[in-house]
């Protein structure tokens, strides 16, 4: 019988179906944090309230996430809220879920050189004029990079909510501390965060000594550690930490920076706001100008300097870090680097469209499938690839070196998953289709597809992939050439499946 | 009495024999790999029988080869062999021992920039023309560089069985998964080799309880999980995995790529055969260009690229990732870099004559001592060193910081050692000479020699040596100066100790 | 009422006061060595007397150092006192804390362009002419950069003792070893050193089981494991060892190299001098030219490397390894990059002014705070610091991320304290003020002030001040603006804190 590519995916499927998880060869003097028999697509498992908004951890201790050396925060930023300024131990990558506001980050060394001579600083009241550093307008579909040490803030100064997701990259070579992640603080409350991390860590610890199956287990909600999005629920936190008022009032690197009256003002008003605190009256100062306007002039730039200095040829290391662009927007069905009207495009972030990826390790990829549309097999040669789904959902499969399949599921709409260096994987749309945010730890992620025009089976000689597979000459060359897919397999050959 | 450097060695060795390896310095809060009290030659643990050859793996848990991050394995391809295509989470040194054939390499992201345009790749049957990556061939003597994630495959198209040594670095930066070695088959039944490697960290696991010591012993052959050489033995495993079948049917990531019939074909005829299967017919299709002519070819390519590029200024950067030149011999004797006619010779491979290994941040040696010739005492800079002995025998000494010798034996054929970094070694061949391959963990190895002209001693002032060392100004010139040799010492001097 | 800056501090020192230290986020799972609670400054907890100086250590598996992944070591050196040959499994800086002397280097594979046609090579007695590597001399305030596995020496020509500090950065990429600090010695007697270091080690893990709190305690002095400067006590220990004799002839190298009667010879008298030896006639052959003309002619060619390759562009790494300068003076008033006559200064060494630390991952800084002067709280980005108290003594304050202070006490001279990498820290002299050398883990240590014309409040907008620490618009621009200190405080703002 002649092969039928459309077919081919029904058989791994069912291949799948066929396989148990085995006890792969585990040794305990190894370090041994990527002998993963099972995946769980997980939410985020503690939630902590601020004024204006909420932080969401994913459990910086399941297995998966240890395996890449990463971290998982999703942040809710209520209008009006302000996320105050913090840093991390290490670079992150922020993708805005939804939402516009604005954000500044504050680049070390640099304060002389970012200075913004913009008309819309001048508005200050009276004659005073402020000075500071760039602010940046984002919006959903941004990628924003941040280098580990920099301090940020955000602004929501649109009509929803802003959601954002935000990969810290804690197994990065800038990150001397350890894996565990941290954020620093320079105002505003984090005590309950931390608190709420601590309370999690013991938990996770508990549980995993009962049994590792359960650890990352939980769909969107499931298992969370969650507070209620009620104000007098919250208040009585607050009131919990009463006797802890005192202490609580240390928690702000910032102290240092204020005189004491304004000391005993925060720690009578501070407690109860968090992280995320809701601005008074709106913030008036910051007025960047349109957004249309900005990317067009830093488009030009990045053109420019392309022109100059030869695209892929450069390495990054000429751009200094005061200048860099950190950010690109992957949501615009233009951007898209690989579509395909049938099934879906995929929009990619990497050293050689923002540089400074090449200083941060990363990378990124936003990715949509219509309706039952998939994309086809491969695996990441040099980068684990850590999924969120944004929307929809897609059945996901992933396999490791044994070929044990160590996840076969749907990834639901909030959920992460995490697909480690080297497993093969495959993704399949459900009816509604779906769409995904995907961070590399790579600034250059490099895939192989297992199928299709430009895979590794095209790179063999027909006569090894008769040999290797036993087919025939004439099978073989079918196998090679007649799969005239790239990276997607389209909803007509997966509606055939259903006949096979 | 004046110093006769012809005594130096008699000395050593003198002095080793009254060392006590003696616990030294250690602590259980520090991850100490490398606190080595006592190295064993050891050689392969395991053995997997395929169709067509066999795989043997050195215990990837032994302290040696978990201080130096690497993994090692020999592979045996008898003719008309196909190791099916695989890919490793670890960048790949590959040193053919002996035998001849072929090798394909996919790069991933090459796939359109590789194609062959040679004549040969047109004799398909028909009027079909087939297109793939290029080919290369190998002979013994061979070193070939693979990066991780690349899918390779190999074909004995000669007469004698083909014998490879690979070294797996799997503390490379390029792996982002744990220290163990893994192998992704694309196609074939790795389920026994699996299986293996599980049975064999599980007994290594409980034979490091009852002491350390005995975890690396045995010699050549010795202490071996051996497969006998028997295909009706063979057939036995398969039965015991008959039950099995379903499970390993799933063995396989190249299942995507096939449809449901072929991969019931599959399922039925593929369990019995391993990851080395024996190609019914040769293969035909693949009939690369006489090796002198691809040869003498890279030459001059090589030749034309460090004209432009002015050898060592070359930081391999620039080279791109698909032409890059993967392979070179160092068995030719012209081929050496250092060369004594009394005792021996060493050719040396590094980022400088290979840029490739830059990436792999690997490099290696192939070495020749006469009877009784050695060298000279001497201790590596910036690298692990890891010693696989073809041929003969060699005394070899290795000194740890305390000053103990962690290792004073024989290396035997077939037997693998490791020099951690910094640790003084020297050699001495047996009667009947002795050749070796050594891989070191750094692109660009380099050692320091403990006597002879270009030794540390000659460096330091007289003055210093002879107040160092207690001896007289005039002593210490000749500890200077007297000491020809550059390597080597040869068997004439190796001879006068008999008489000291 | 408005906000004075000099109150800031004060402010800060409350805070602190009121802080108490709590178990923070932490989990068995992760490595999680950072995880740091309690800091303390200490002093080396073990002495190794020699024939001619003392060698002491900074317990290794303190936690703080384990963090950092550095060993700092301090050597002193009796007039005419010669340490002998050997070489570490780490980069290395060292400073000269007091003394002049001279060092030699061997630069592996630089053995024939490094030779010095001085003609104080001619000295030598008779017409022999004696070659080695380059020598330089040194004095108090010169930093010296060691690659890893490279051989030194040091001898003190000078007529007051020679006093080093040494960092080892065992957690540099350049040492593939485990991160024990071990130093390869090439003649003399290192067992004292190696068993002291393995007692440390026993004592410190039996300590640390019984509480982590009292692992680093110890001022000055205290809890040392100190040897008595005492020759009689000092044979002793070397009687306690008379039965490893023969044993103890095997701790050196070097013993590879010289003939069996000076072995002999060197087993009876080489015993009880340990790795510090006294010269007997002064080292004669050794006489660099004048220190004021070599550094002279080393500026020079630093400028005329500089003008050709433009400064900060460099990135170091075109200079070859043989001819790279690896000395600099920190002491000198006059190199000062920051100065301010009220407060003090300090003296920045990183690869932008010594290249070879671009290789090492390393820098330094050299500071001076004059009676009751202070540094503006700030935090590295990028790096650890490692801080050694040359002179006086400091309050120190560290705050980690969860706004806990982990330290806040005096420095004193003598002892070490490290500050982990993103935690802020600031400081203040005492009444004698304050001296200090700090080593950091980064070729390029950025850090960012929290308060003062470049801190990073100068950047925030107005507004996001004002809603951050809730205080008014004009308080907000006083607190980014009022303040022209840059990096000091100056002592009259310090002494008004007392008024408040």
């Amino acid at each position: 019988m002649a092969i039928n590519p459309s077919l081919l995916f029904l058989s791994l499927l069912l291949l799948f179906n066929g396989c148990l998880a085995r006890q792969t060869f585990s040794s305990q003097q190894f370090q041994n944090e990527c002998q993963i028999n099972r995946l769980h697509a997980f939410a985020p498992q503690t939630r902590i309230r601020s004024e204006a908004g909420t932080t969401e951890w994913w459990n910086p201790n399941s297995q998966q996430l240890r395996c890449a050396g990463v971290s998982v925060m999703r942040q809710t930023i209520e209008p009006n809220g302000l996320v105050l300024p913090s840093f991390t131990n290490a670079p992150q990558l922020l993708y805005i879920v939804q939402g516009r506001g604005i954000q500044g980050i504050v680049m070390p060394g640099c304060a002389e050189t970012f200075q913004d001579s913009q008309q819309w600083q001048h508005q200050s009241r009276g004659r005073f004029q402020d000075q500071h550093q760039k602010i940046r307008r984002f919006r959903q579909g941004d990628i924003i990079a941040l280098p580990q040490g920099v301090v940020h803030w955000s602004y929501n100064d649109g009509n929803e909510r802003v959601v954002t997701i935000n990969l810290l990259d804690t197994g990065n070579s800038a990150n001397q501390l350890d894996n565990i992640p941290r954020r620093f603080h320079l105002a505003g409350n984090p005590e309950e965060e931390q608190r709420q991390l601590r309370r999690l860590a013991q938990q996770m610890q508990g549980r995993s000594e009962r049994g590792e199956e359960s650890e990352e287990e939980g769909g969107e909600g499931e298992g969370e550690e969650e507070e209620e999005d009620n104000p007098s629920r919250h208040s009585r936190h607050q009131e919990e930490e009463e006797q802890g008022r005192e202490s609580s009032s240390c928690n702000n690197l910032l102290s240092f920076n204020v005189d004491q009256d304004v000391i005993r003002k925060i720690q009578r008003v501070r407690g109860n706001r968090g992280t995320i605190i809701r601005v008074r009256d709106r913030l008036q100062v910051v007025t960047p100008p349109r957004m249309e306007e900005e990317e067009r002039e830093e488009r030009q730039q990045e053109q420019r300097y392309r022109r100059t200095r030869g695209g892929s040829q450069d390495n990054g290391l000429e751009e200094t870090f005061c200048s860099m662009r950190i950010k690109e927007n992957l949501a615009d069905p233009e951007r898209a680097d690989i579509f395909n009207p049938q099934a879906g495009r995929i929009s990619t972030l990497n050293r050689f469209n923002l540089p400074i990826l090449q200083q941060l390790e990363l990378s990124a990829e936003r990715g949509v499938l219509y309706n039952r549309a998939g994309l086809i097999p491969q695996w990441n040669v040099n980068a684990h690839k850590i999924l969120y789904m944004l929307r929809g959902r897609a059945r996901v499969q992933v396999v490791n070196h044994n070929g044990d399949a160590v996840f076969d599921d749907n990834v639901e709409q909030g959920q992460l998953l995490t697909v480690p260096q080297n497993f093969a994987f495959m993704k399949q749309a459900g009816n509604e289709g779906a769409e995904w945010i995907s961070f590399f730890t790579n600034s250059e992620a490099t895939n192989t597809p297992m199928a299709g025009s430009v895979s590794f089976m095209r790179a063999l000689p027909e006569e090894v992939v008769a040999a290797s597979y036993q087919v025939s000459r004439e099978d073989a060359r079918r196998i090679k050439f007649n799969n005239k897919n790239t990276f997607f397999f389209t909803p007509s050959q997966s509606e055939r499946r259903a006949d096979a």
